[in-house]
């Protein structure tokens, strides 16, 4: 059974408080409890931070053994050289996912540190951006 | 039943030909008839073009009545504001999708004209990215 | 009695059916058999392409001979310079005209490569923009 | 009768004696003065400035009676934010002409700031510019 | 005997009748006459398009089997990733080649999408880069 | 008793009439009279010009023996490097002050030329902006 | 009794100690009691911390209930994207402080993420710019 | 006997009242009175404004008849465009002077509007920047 | 005796265990056991934390009594003007170490937020560019 | 019998020692003896330098007689507006060759001062781009 | 008696030879006999060296002695921080003077590494720049 | 015993004499004599040029043989490609040395073409970045 991690980052603790025209209105917990019982055959983990540091330290602890992490950075996406180092050290794939199409917001949003160092990025599908990226775990 | 086109752009016919090192060595056709064979329930047609006008074209034709389209639009992807036009134009939803991990080459190819006008994005996981692409289409 | 030709790019096809809210909803044909009556004293013609390297045989066909040309390269207009050297490749005058005032669109839509090779550039007029395009050929 | 202003900036007062390999060589006044001969039907006025602030205070002027201002800001057109946010702030349409094709000269010459707040633009059709300004206001 | 193929893009139709300052007076098919007098022991082809597409396909046509191509792009140098994806894909040697010499010429004539792929550049010789071209591929 | 001078630059002499959705429907002279009554013990005065000129004198006039200015230079917060030296020229304080959040607007509002010669800047506040400079004004 | 969060980012627990000539000699928790006597009639809290994540924190902890914030971002002004979505992401106004005229520093202090998302901003009062914050709040 | 004007923009009328440590302590009215002691074969005359309009008027008023200009332009150097084509328009040669080294200051600073379209520059000699503006157009 | 802390930032905890071919295979608590064998006469200290907060506070704890740190901030060296920031805050000097040449790496990691608050930069040896930046704090 | 320079740039004196994997192995002097053979009807000479003023010297000294001069300026190309000003300066033609195709290499190797001045570029040829530059001034 | 050296860069030997509808057709070496002519009673001297280490050298020599060197440094005033740093390094005052309006070429042209460093810059005036150059350092 | 040379570049001969305040008050050839005495064991020699090519004859002079370069290239770091071409063309170990802190000065000094060429980069210690410089090739 694969060992796959969810992580999220800044502010994605509010998600279906924050925003809602952005970012839909179903708060995380309650989806993530809709995928656990749509991926049975999948150990799947959620791990949230704000912190920076934090987000870095939860990919040093799967990034050796787990079979994947699906990484909603949030802002850091945008900003952090630190997390795309993280993810290039560890040898779990990891794939970007953006619920929202960041092509269509800020100019400062169209740039990801991430990418380079992801396996692949998953972007613009709401909530089925995390779906996608666990279907891509299961297809390799 | 969904009606879903797969459109490739310029240099693709080559696949499994060219720079196997980036793209593999699979032709298109033949992953084509594996990919009708995986989603029966799905009305898929396949076309390719070298010609920026000639992909415009194709998504005129099918861009009103058609469920979906999977679009790689190749180099044109970085250059062509022709096809981001086309594709706000229609109504059918787009996704864009690429078969290497764009970000970890060339900085032109870090820029996609037609991201902002496409529902959403997926790229890096080789020919699954069309797999992800047509499911992405399945669960909205 | 004058020739011209008025001469639509990418996606002008879709007049009257695409971004009504940009470009209203009149199509270009019904517009055109319009302009033709407003005009009895011109020889007016038209053409539409999606392929760049059609509207540069056009532009090649008409631009020795006829007495001017007005254009809509559409998309086009931001990313060609083949279409650029083709209106300085030839004698015929060209008019640049927009239906929209692409200076309150994207970035990408404030430049043109056109503008520098055709005699003069109309914009924001909506479809009077072809008019005020067929009457500056008429002073001069 | 419709009210239209023709508004002129820095410069050209000096129009038939400065420069006239770029900008021909009759003067404004005895040009003014055909343009209202040609259209009997419009209530023709005049004004130019060298001075930003007059021509702020102008477009303050007539710019909630008048139907229509044909501005050719001249130099202000490349530098002025406050120019811009007059047009902006009236309800009369405003109309951007310019002689020459600024498009073949300097790099500065190519941004205006006042396009994206007029109605439209027309440029490089010499005087003639002007004559379509007018006729742009009386085909809406 | 080696087999060449000279591929012109577009405008190169119009040598000879276009800006004949920057390219001369003599029509491309009378010269390609005259190579193919000077070269007797080379198996020499032309082909010449307007269209992006055409010249891709024409690359992949040729592009696997044939000695080496002399490639005059036109502008498409300076915009074409999709060319130089096909020069990249392709096995059989590119030369990139222009009439004039680019650099004294508009800024953006001097990046070219293409040369990274070519094996090799020759510019600013008039005809004699053909020549050049030729005799680069025969040389080794 | 403080003597301090209220200068608005270009179209603020519109306020209340003017794109009311960015800046009220409060006149500015019906503002400046309930801030005097607000403000017993500030000898307050107003001045406002759109011309650039007229207010590089005025901040001569005041700038050497007035206790304060609090300046909303509109549009040529963002052009004047003149009025900037002004400020820098005199010994009298000068607060920037905007109505609106300018790095809520265009791109080039976010830049001012005049912030670093002030001694403060407040934005953002609607009219409650100038009573902010008035206090800041009072607190030192 | 309004509820009011002084909120404080890196590096500003060192007010007093650190650089003197550019933030005065005063430490933040005397200044905050001075500014609790002051201000009587609000009941105001404060929160200083040097990790990014904390700050957001804190941001969401008071966000959807008090009735402002007081934010001096520190350097994280210039680098957080992420503190930036979280002032966005809560109801709660966000006033945004400097001690210093950021302006007159370093090229990369004139750019603030947060500006846009504040309610309005307040810059180069020194410690006084809280006290202005504060008035901000009370003043709506 | 020649007639020659010096012409000063904004902030300059301070001269000897405004940041002494850039500019030095003597005031222009008294320094053009030396000025004239010193070329009595010159017919020298002086005019001073610190709106843009009115140095355009002055320079069209001597434009065409006198037999040069010694510019200070002050800050309007670095913006406008308009001053620079009022320079270009006019018959009479026009040197660009600057009091202090403005290569040693802001980076703004560095950039002229004004010389590319004026005789000479001369900058950096203090107030000798005007006397050597008078005696290059003795040499000449 | 001196007290210097050796000071890592994110995903130094690694070394030894991420990309071996960057920065070698020895773990840095062994290697940090060496060095403190060959400096006897140091008392050297070590932290380490991928927390851009953390390593604030431990910059601010030992940076106005110890006699110097020897900081490697990893990928924060790009992005953290906070650090920066905290290093200009402090007395202590602070030299930064690179054990990768940064220069021979990714376009972003050639620039440093930190090197102009630190006393010195020692970057490209290896493991011996913490051994030499113990020893520069030896030599002052 | 015409006379031509072969004129190297800095480091070309280690061809064959440097750099065998872009350069080749074989060194330069012997292949320079090889040209010789094969030109039997031209007047070569060849001089190498790597100070840029011998560079210029050498230009002069041949460049109003001889009849051609064949420059690989090594990495001066890429900075020395010198060599550029001393190409302009003379009358001979000058013929810039690379021997690896520059476009494949960093981005400050794209840019060349030299080519505007240039009669022509040969590029990307190994050695034989030598040999092209010596064909070029024998065919015009 | 004032020692001055008046110090030319690359190509200025060229001078009445090259391009002379920049330069004009006079010899430096004439010229310079006619400048010790004027200046009677100063001692001057002439160097020219087409090395910027010469150009170095020769500044290093007369820098700490001499009264005054009027600098042409030609094509390395846009390429040399060495030399500008030889011109901070000295105490003698150096005058950077241009025969041409440098600010009428290239866009690479517009910007001096040396005027900073530089007493003054005087440039456009012919030869007379020399003189003029003299005369600035007779004033002071 | 190693053999190590020390390499300065331009105005380094004038240390002790030039700007005393960066570069401190004592003579390199003083401070070169200390410097063998510290390391006896060490074959120290050392070479100053104010010439590029002066400094890359230095270079290929030793660089095959000797075992390690201290280099200080002074102003040549952020301007000479052909020195990086010799670092890079030979075999010897380069280190790359600054006695101040270069960035904490101006902006261009902040980029080295020579950095990614070096083994590594020692600055901002004063005149023991040359002894660390020693230490690191005595330390591998």
């Amino acid at each position: 059974m694969k060992k796959i991690l969810v992580l999220n980052g800044p502010n994605l603790n509010l998600l279906g408080v924050r925003e809602k025209s952005i970012y839909g209105d179903q708060d995380f917990v309650s989806f993530f409890s809709e995928l656990k019982d749509e991926f049975p055959d999948v150990d799947l983990s959620y791990f949230q931070a704000n912190s920076e540091g934090a987000i870095i330290d939860e990919i040093h602890r799967v990034g050796f053994e787990w079979d994947g992490v699906v990484l909603n950075a949030g802002a850091y996406t945008h900003t952090s050289v630190a997390i795309a180092d993280a993810i290039a050290a560890v040898t779990t794939p990891v794939i970007e996912v953006h619920i929202s199409n960041v092509h269509q917001r800020e100019e400062f949003r169209h740039h990801s540190y991430l990418s380079a160092q992801c396996k692949g990025v998953i972007l613009g599908f709401g909530l089925n951006s995390y779906r996608l990226g666990i279907l891509s775990l299961m297809l390799s």
